[in-house]
């Protein structure tokens, strides 16, 4: 019945959800839960709400422990869904998921991910890396992880590299893409295809640089502070739904090569909590923006 | 139905409670909250469980707005208290707790509190501010506080003061007694007979130092951190259970007077928060430590 | 002949200077303080690089303890300062700067600087406060600092406004303008004429939000940091030379009005720090960046 | 002549002192550097004051650039050495430091360590992990660091360790030796004899917990923030001088198991930080704190 403290011999789910904003959505699920013998040992629900219109929606993630089989429990689930129209998942806790990372060849963020994912830190199975270099494949087999070298050199060569990603997501039941420092654009027809499921890293400064080597205009600047922010890849943004930021201090006597190691010590941090808060459903997507149940 | 955006012509409760651990609570209050009309704008839970025995004890938060009066929606929670055993509490969103206010020198704390307060960014209401000295008159009589100072120089004195605080905790109606830097020890006595509502504030160092100076302590050894902790006072500990820590930076080059600053910054802004949550009711006590329904 | 603690029978002097790169300049100038008796307390130096050109300038800041008077001081460093083409300035350690602090109506940056002033925690004396509105006075009153309202209402107010303060500035020795959440914008002239020496405080975030009410757009995207920055103002550029930044952590459940709190929280914290650094000379400009000895 | 555009052609070194606090000492120190052809590139120092006897002492770290040799150079620098009892060091800058590290089980940071390594962002090189177990053979393999397990059961295991550890410090020129996460106490001799030069990493939290298990302790009194310390080993302190410290804010939700995670997270960054400033002269030891010159 707690969190901290499962019992081995139960079966644990956990169930996200998102609908329009109800009274009566938590009695309801929460009866059906409790009718399929369910405890729910975690929960968080959030209430979103339009500026403009005034609408609203609730977001929650549950997390339950039950003696009943998946299948009898979505028996109970199903009537309340479609009675309040949920747009729900249910996965069982802790089950790895199936991610696809993308690198070019900055090795610290796939490090970071590989090494927290063999320790038992990240809930993800890593089937294939897939890069436009060579360099990381040492990384990936040292971690018996299969990567693929492709060129992209090319409009057609990007074009072939999206269709074989397409069908390796599809063959693979790959559900989460980790752009890991991967440093091609994917086009907006992916992108959109994939909205929600591709999560990218990038450095962040105070205040934003545009353009080529921002580290050396944030170095020129005197910035004292430098970040990365994770976030979902969405085909019409420039950056998509923010998932996690950090930030750590820097001062004038650094130099450039310095940030650029600092900054990706906090890429490799903030992209790996992102990576864990979504493989543990505890993202959920609110337009432009996220809601973290962590 | 919504936390961003209040109904302002309805009522708006926060509903806390703690219980043992059964299936079924959630179920049951939401049941009583729609039934008297509710909608939950906000709800957190927790269940706590013990590494020893086993048993664990549920604990939640919930924000509710309604076209009920208090008495119609405690119509229907009652029943549930019952069946459940609930130790709950109802009251008002945003109502301003009666707080207590005790200090001895030190301006910092009191000059965030009464600012935080008058800003509108603390829910509470300071009829009296207590001293041991009278250096801080001027800046409560800023705020327009009352300010009495009562000398605290032997046994019979301390006893004497104490008294009063029972008779003015009770006849002004104060929920909560914060010690904003009040050098004084308060009997064993005086702190089990209002366990759960006195606030704290003590510098945090890592490693802990005992005795006198801590600040010169940390500066002969050279700490790179320095913090605050906010926490309940408690008879039987040293130091009751913790609601809010926070630390800054330091290095060899700051002086023990500007440790000393830089501390009182930390202080103010930990001491504050904790304030804040207590007073919205997201402080639940279990055991030796908190649940932070932030 | 220590930092942390000095010889109160002497004289205490700060001395800055920038000056292009050469070798010799430290042993110049040490030798001249040695010369002059005087003992370094603390010292910091730094060489910037001009990436393009190459061209190097050197940064240097000096505590140094001496019997000696200022006058005798300064013979010895005048001859140095010639040689090597010196920016200099000497101070006393510790004095008060003259600050001027124009306001609107938002209180939380003019009450941190005043109490800390108060507090013995900032360096600077502040004959007078200016506002475009009235609702600050009683705060400025409490401390006993004048404090004047000038109604900005067209064109032709600003202009009478800004010729008040050059006059001001002029005749009460003022040596810092601090920008407290001042609300209006100062003409590129009145910029340019006291450049190096008005600090502004803003916002932060990332990514950066153009337009009105950064803090929706903030609230709308979902950002998981909000920050401040103090800077210098100047007459071409958006955002002069960064001085300090701190960022907080937010999330998804709190409201506009509570990340406006926080907002200015960091806000205040972060403008009297650069106040701090820079009344004890610890900011000094390199171009588009500042260096800091702090 | 610039720290961050350095002359390719030229030597670099970095020379650190520390001495009794006299007039003088800079000046004399940067004429040597100036006769030998020396352009300072990077400059630091400080005065550390003993607050019982007044007694001060200097402490200095200077980057030097020149075209003379090393020899030439320690012909200017010794005359000013031995004039003001200087104990001092010159090395190469970016010279990489002969590092051991010992380990046990926890791969956190010994992976953080050699990663860092070798992306160039820790100037050591790693001729051997010695450890108490085996499980940590594969990771030092990847990274071609020849690695020996050595069984440390009873007194005469440990004191044949010690004896083949001294043995193998001296023959391999070890200059460093890095505790990251060795769960075995080395002696008191041993501690001694290597002092300054045996750098640990521990969990911090405050308050401190004592005894077996603290992230039990921890989780068990709801700690709001874990961290990290990395100090030097001493023969007769519990806690010798901190060279770095980190901490992370952790919530009453996050289990045992997290608080594990995020602990080995910190120490990773903690230790590495610790020994990239030793390893680049910047930590300076000063009785029982350190001075860190970065």
């Amino acid at each position: 019945m707690a969190q901290s403290q499962t019992d081995s011999t139960k079966n644990h789910w956990v169930l996200t959800f998102v609908c329009a904003d109800k009274p009566g959505i938590v009695h309801a699920i929460t009866g059906a839960i409790l009718t399929a013998g369910g405890n729910i040992t975690e929960s968080k629900q959030y209430t979103s709400v339009d500026a403009q219109s005034g609408s609203a929606r609730f977001f929650m993630r549950v997390q339950i422990e039950a003696a009943a089989s998946l299948n009898e429990f979505e028996t109970e689930i199903t009537p309340v869904a479609n009675q309040f129209g949920l747009d729900y998942k249910i996965d069982e806790v802790g089950r790895k998921m199936r991610t696809l990372i993308l690198v070019s060849k900055s090795a610290h963020c796939l490090n970071d991910l590989l090494f927290s994912q063999r320790a038992g830190y990240l809930p993800i199975e890593v089937p294939a890396v897939f890069s436009n270099h060579s360099e990381l494949n040492a990384l990936a087999a040292f971690y018996s992880v299969p990567f693929e070298s492709h060129s992209l050199s090319d409009e057609g060569s990007k074009l072939a590299f999206e269709h074989m990603l397409r069908d390796y997501i599809k063959s693979a039941n790959i559900e989460l893409i980790v752009l890991a420092r991967f440093m091609q654009v994917l086009s907006a027809e992916f992108c959109a295809e994939f909205e929600g499921k591709i999560i990218n890293i990038h450095h962040s400064f105070l205040p934003g640089f545009k353009g080529a080597n921002p580290y050396a205009q944030a170095h020129a600047r005197g910035v004292k502070l430098i970040g990365a922010t994770a976030h979902f890849v969405t085909a019409d943004l420039d950056e998509g739904p923010i998932i996690e930021q950090n930030v750590v201090r820097v001062n004038h006597s650094e130099t450039k090569n310095e940030l650029v190691r600092i900054g990706q010590d906090v890429e490799s941090k903030t992209l790996a909590q992102a990576v864990r808060w979504f493989a543990e459903h505890r993202v959920l997507l609110d337009g432009e923006r996220t809601i973290i149940f962590n």
